[in-house]
């Protein structure tokens, strides 16, 4: 039995003031959740079809019907498992290796998809700008596919996390050197800017270097690419 | 005014059959649809706000109230403007040049964000399975943010066009050789498999080399990458 309140609660987990009043977060789709239960994000409730098995203490596990996973649900189609789990506590940016800075990503797909090259391109710390969607809003959580995890994200205010970091600040824009001919070092900021204005005046001027992806085709009218596959280029570059 | 049976038809064209009945398809958004109305693309009508002003031959144009808008756009908050475009002729794959070639690609922001990737790299033909998501879906089109215009598209049989191609074709498959670890030909054929299953058996065998973006972190639980993101990495090391 899935309570009234409880549908209210799971439901209002969508919103970020009700994931910071509870401290809670939805992940859903048997492989994550499963994913999400072995990793170091605290159970609250999960919450199956009758005909699954997991392997968990049984007080954490509500068996429910299709029904009922229907009211809670936030997909289209609801998958057979929906997880509830602690947010955890803000921990400090790690210092030293590669990270990503991103000011002020909007769209929930770019940043779950920018979280899961941090986890593949071994990015040691994810640093997202205050206004930066967050990353427990569930549709971040599902295309992270479970990256969520085992990537160490950190919301501050950026003007001063770059005006106090030694290491070197790359920003990508459009008046930038190529990626293709220079060399990278291991340890550095890569900073990536909102899908419709860039990077902000006044971070750009923390640049240490500017960087540009180079257009294959010149007469190409094609003004950007998008801001997750152009942190795919960049880790890729950085790493090879 | 927007008659009832031209609110009919712009709604069907959100499905493929009736796309492929009325050989039309739609885009949304000023900047969008002002890109498309520069391109090859036969514009049927255009429908925008009152208070927008379009540079074109006023027979196209329809200027509409929000109400109107709202009845036919696809967008949850519409935009000023909405266009409605012929769908052009099949057009037989260009040889030669670098060619991606998709195998069952279902997510319309993957498709369009590849599309969008093929115009920046500079693809000469784009190559996608009879089973691959229609490149006019709307969600496709909206992704593509005017690129949908550049590339060239064809939906053929992939198995007899890999038998029949003479170019080299790699298969980006987890067993495959560090894709750093090479140097690429400017002519060949990357193919990229389905989001969940990757590229079909009876298409693997046709590979003339096997390539992999390898993990940094190989203790990492990650298990892919979003087909969009490793088209990105591919195209960028094919073409640095």
């Amino acid at each position: 039995m899935v309570s009234k309140n409880e549908i209210k609660l799971i439901k209002s987990l969508t919103q970020k003031k009700y994931r910071n009043k509870y401290l809670l977060f939805v992940a859903e789709g048997e492989k994550l959740v499963n994913e999400l239960v072995k990793s170091h994000f605290k159970i609250k409730q999960i919450y199956t079809l009758e005909n699954r098995d997991i392997d968990l203490d049984k007080t954490l596990v509500k068996l429910v019907t299709e029904k009922e996973l229907k009211k809670i649900s936030n997909l289209v189609t609801p998958n057979s498992t929906l997880g509830v789990f602690e947010i955890p506590a803000f921990k400090k940016p790690l210092k030293g290796g590669l990270q990503i800075l991103l000011d002020g990503i909007k769209d929930p797909g770019n940043l779950g998809t920018i979280i899961r090259l941090c986890d593949w391109f071994g990015v040691s710390q994810l640093i997202c700008s205050d206004d930066t969607v967050d990353c427990f809003n569930p549709k971040v959580v599902q295309a992270t596919m479970g990256s969520i995890a085992r990537v160490n994200i950190t919301y501050v205010d950026i003007v001063s996390y770059l005006e106090k970091s030694e290491m070197p600040k790359y920003m990508t824009l459009m008046q930038g050197d190529s990626i293709y001919r220079q060399s990278f070092p291991n340890d550095a900021i890569i900073v990536m800017g909102n899908e419709a204005n860039g990077i902000r005046p006044s971070i750009q001027k923390l640049a240490d270097y500017q960087i540009t992806i180079p257009k294959f085709d010149l007469g190409s009218n094609a003004e950007s690419l998008n801001v997750a596959t152009a942190t795919a280029v960049l880790l890729s570059e950085f790493r090879r």
